[in-house]
């Protein structure tokens, strides 16, 4: 069925209502599969229109899932879905159907597999490309401990490209290990797929036949059964003669129409019958069944909930922010090419994509090699710009330090997604970034507090003869006007925005970073209008280098410092403040205020601030503490 | 010519003599190449005898280095030589033969291709796999640029395993870039290669053709010409009849013998008359042409001076304490499986690996893999123990945050080569651990002040139900007494280890860190023999969590706190427990003492550690300075 509208109410799914637990879809006859994958792919429209959320990804392995429970014994057998955005119908096919609908939510249901939500999660999978080392280390331990089950790793053509799956199935070859590899191929990652393993899985599909196995696991080639998929065809594919799986080692069998769903249980029983590694090749549609989604699969990767309230915030967003920046600073500089690791949309980069083909490279999910390249292009005197989530930056961390730093070379990162990310949970928080990078010698690193100051520190960055980073968080800016004019900013240069009860000689400095300047600046002003004592409030825009002289000459005034950071406390801004203070022996009270040391539940952005205490009532209740301890054992 | 013995004089080179640049080996004919290789050979031997250091590598490429600058036009075409352990013949012929006897020492030439080194250093490569993301980079600016050039990126079977290469070959047939990949197949990392790609070049070789090159460039396949590697023939190969390579779209040529000096150039030429990304698969012997190399590749991987002095620490490596506990513990707990990415000896793995064979995992250069393989064994009520230096967990440091700490599994990492690693230099320095992991939540990290509290700590760390790391030093350990019994310590407990002029009651209370401890207490000593303080000096231990009951204790007495580590002052432990003080309210004088924030050459251990002023005697001076600072302010 092709269906045409998200359903506001629960539809009818008198099948899928009896399964609470795989074990009742494996009782249901061969012939009911196509039923339950109907009745799933209706749920799914309801659920995710009430929760938004992932959605393409979803619908396309409706009937993948359904023959997956069909035919392993979950979950003794293991599952891992590799980026497991792909999971709600086997959360709505493992008991929780009903509370799909609270995904993404406060107390919700997770966002992707999480262990410590289902035991039929086995691996929490929120970066891509992890699912076959995983599986392969589920594997290796149920061999040793002589309790084998099948391992099943379903990865996305998307997720294939980054090499640590490559790795992974260097090493399950070595081992020879049980472990089948769906490879579900809908010739997409959230952008379209590139390079030359997109470009591989399409010859594999025009070679027009298929490998496929018997019902006691032999392999046989038969020509191609009849399906298209228009869109995936690419026009200068690869040989399809050498099998890139098969080279490896793998046994691989397809590819398969993956919403062919009593094909996919025939092909997995088959399969059961075989041991070693082995990898299935299926097709399948991002967005399957749903008129939209189908036509437009990258809109369509995640959809916002039908009954979502109006965007309050119309301020325009980071992403847009660097967007517009990158497309100016290139018609002014013709040395300056973008790259990214596959998130062209999600960086705000699609109109720099259109404008600056030649000069765009959206190298796949391949993190460490986007800072290579990136290095190897600053070699050769350009000056290339690395747009990059905080959270997938951690993969290229070894890059970053070996490859740019360590050689001084002039690649600047737009670090986006940075500090808390709401809905998006735990596994995509960029809570870590200040820490890893400011350790590491050579590295500017700046937080602007609103969206001019990131456009205007984008500039200063790419300005610099070396490795810098802007890091601005997800979502929308403060609504302040953005200069078009592109003005550099002095480097490691602070800013005081407030000074309030000034008629008071002693102080309380806040010092500010990024998105906690504005929210700082509010309780400083509430904190200020009920206590006798002066309070100063400081933007101070660099994480690296502190602007120490500020620090210096505010110092001697300061009864107590505040640092305030979207960033866990340990080893951020405000342990640099620490660090600076103590090698000036400048022996002060000093309150930290950043996440404390532990992975936050999704919730909204604002929630989370709010439970961190980051939010202007938050930082505001702490000063009051700090201040109270103070006051104490002053003399 | 088969050489047996490493000369002690330098050897008579009449022709190498006169090559100061390329250009001046571009002058000869194709027939004196050979001479050219074989005089080049006689000197690397030498020269590593004098400098030790990488041996066995740099024997295997002296052809392929000498085609490689008589074909291209160097430094204009650019070479980027992968891990440059083998860019020894390649200085040699660049303008530093003569230095070459210097490498590795301090002021000397860098180990590896340094770009303030030299011109024709195109990348800095140290750490593995790297060169085609750089070379890619470097041939789409070029091309970019309108200035195209040959770029060719030389990478070893073993680096190719790591999946930033396969991203980076993925993403030059998107581009369809203009590059040349060598890749040397010596059947070997530093150990035996392993896996399923292994397996594949093993079977290209099996095959018994070659795809060869015309003169003008054409392809054509003929039968292997009759050279034999015995040694790298695998039982199992896999089926040759699919080529990984051209799967993903390059040109494949070869196999080649890398040792045919003048067949390379004849290939190279016609190469250079392609386009597109080209891989020529050639074979060549690590250690090719001395005898004992030849016979015992792993040993002769690296080798020490010829006349090196007699080694006087005859204590037990870190290494071999790691390897020896990992043997004790496996034999009382047989759910311990230890990973390694291809650091089996250098890791003091070996008699592990013979022990318990089918525990033992070499996933191969592959470090991202490597720690979630070890998630996923733990998900399946195992205790994996993954053994990486300090500077290689930085390649697996998002599957430390998101795959292990995140789902809290119980992940055992044992990291070597933490801190200044002399000879090494700055690419292999592990500088920055402390910083990046102690910001994860659920991480423990412990730091041993010598050989026995690592091997306890290792136990304690297994025993530790979650991710747990100890950081242990490069080299030998202090030669004190190590129990073979292994005792659990208690989790964030410190120890007080000295407490000096104790009649006084005001304190300078120093909190060491694991390879420091031993140095501050001898400056803790010198200082309090001239001073009347009391001193008392602290292992720390832990670095995360802290004992912060011990440092709240020890807090009223204390005037001065002193934080000294084997890292980065940025983020290490010394700003841990600024973070804490800050935290209760303590507000004391604090001295930071660490590695400041630039990136250290070469020299020896003993060496860089005076430099950065945290031997006992810098220590000492800077505590001092800082006690001066103390007085003068002091009421």
């Amino acid at each position: 069925m092709l269906y045409t509208e998200i359903p506001s109410h629960r539809p009818n799914t008198p099948l899928l209502d009896t399964i609470d637990h795989p074990q009742q879809l494996r009782l249901l006859k061969r012939s009911q599969l196509e039923q339950v994958a109907d009745e799933l792919r209706q749920f799914i429209l309801y659920a995710a229109g009430q929760s938004g959320g992932h959605f393409g990804a979803n619908l396309g392995v409706i009937e993948l899932t359904v023959a997956l429970h069909y035919c392993f014994n979950t979950p003794h057998d293991r599952l891992i879905w590799d980026v497991g955005h792909q999971a709600y119908p086997h959360k709505a096919l493992t008991g929780r159907r009903e509370q799909l609908v609270t995904i993404r939510s406060k107390d919700g249901l997770a966002a992707f597999p999480a262990r410590d939500e289902s035991e039929f999660d086995t691996f929490g999978v929120g970066h891509s490309s992890t699912a076959i080392s995983a599986g392969l280390g589920m594997s290796l331990a149920r061999r040793y401990q002589k309790v084998p089950c099948d391992v099943v790793a379903i990865v996305g053509d998307g997720a294939m490209t980054a090499g640590m799956a490559f790795e992974a199935m260097n090493d399950a070859v070595a081992h020879n290990a049980d472990l089948i590899v769906v490879l579900n191929d809908n010739d997409m990652s959230i952008s379209c797929s590139t390079g030359g393993f997109a470009k591989h899985l399409a010859a594999l599909w025009e070679r027009g036949e298929s490998v496929s196995i018997s019902e006691n696991g032999d392999a046989f080639v038969q020509p191609h059964p009849e399906w298209t998929y228009n869109s995936r065809l690419h026009s200068s594919a690869t040989d399809a003669a050498d099998n890139l799986f098969k080279a490896v080692g793998f046994d691989y069998f397809g590819p398969f129409d993956g919403h062919d769903v009593n094909q996919l249980a025939q092909v997995f029983e088959a399969l059961k019958k075989r041991s070693g590694p082995r990898l299935i090749h299926i097709y399948t549609k991002k967005g399957k069944g749903f008129a939209a989604a189908e036509a437009d699969q990258i809109k369509f990767h995640a959809i916002s909930k039908i009954n979502a309230p109006a965007a309050v915030n119309t301020a325009p967003k980071y992403s847009d922010v660097f967007g517009n920046w990158l497309c100016d600073e290139a018609a002014q500089d013709d040395r300056l090419l973008a790259i990214t690791p596959a998130m062209c949309e999600g960086s705000g980069m699609v109109k720099f994509a259109q404008q600056y083909p030649e000069r765009f490279f959206d190298v796949a999910i391949a993190e460490q090699h986007a800072v290579t390249l990136a290095a190897g292009m600053a070699c050769e005197g350009l000056k290339p710009v690395v747009a990059i989530y905080s959270t997938f930056l951690q993969r290229g961390y070894d890059q970053l330090v070996h490859d740019v730093a360590l050689q001084n070379l002039d690649v600047t990162f737009g670090i986006d997604r940075a500090g808390l990310v709401g809905e998006d949970g735990p596994t995509h928080a960029g809570a870590y970034d200040y820490a890893y990078m400011r350790t590491v010698p050579n590295m500017v690193i700046m937080a602007p507090k609103d969206e001019n100051e990131c456009r205007q520190m984008l500039h200063t960055a790419y300005l610099y003869n070396g490795p810098a980073a802007v890091r601005y968080p997800r979502g929308n800016g403060l609504g302040v006007e953005i200069q078009s004019q592109l003005t550099a900013m002095e480097i490691g240069k602070a800013e005081i925005i407030a000074v309030l009860n000034e008629q008071h000689d002693d102080f309380i400095s806040i010092l500010a970073f990024g998105s906690r300047v504005q929210p700082a600046l509010e309780a400083a002003q509430a904190f200020a209008a009920q206590h006798d004592i002066a309070v100063r409030v400081v933007n101070m825009r660099y994480v690296k280098p502190l602007d120490e002289q500020l620090i210096d000459a505010i110092a001697d005034s300061t009864l107590l410092f505040v640092t305030v950071e979207e960033h866990a406390v340990m080893g951020g801004a405000g342990s640099a403040v620490n660090e600076y203070l103590a090698k000036a022996s400048i022996v002060k009270p000093m309150l930290n205020l950043g996440l404390d040391d532990s992975f936050l539940h999704q919730a909204t952005h604002g929630q989370m601030l709010h439970q961190a205490g980051l939010d202007a009532q938050g930082i505001e209740k702490s000063i009051e503490q700090a201040w109270q301890k103070v006051m104490q054992v002053a003399p």
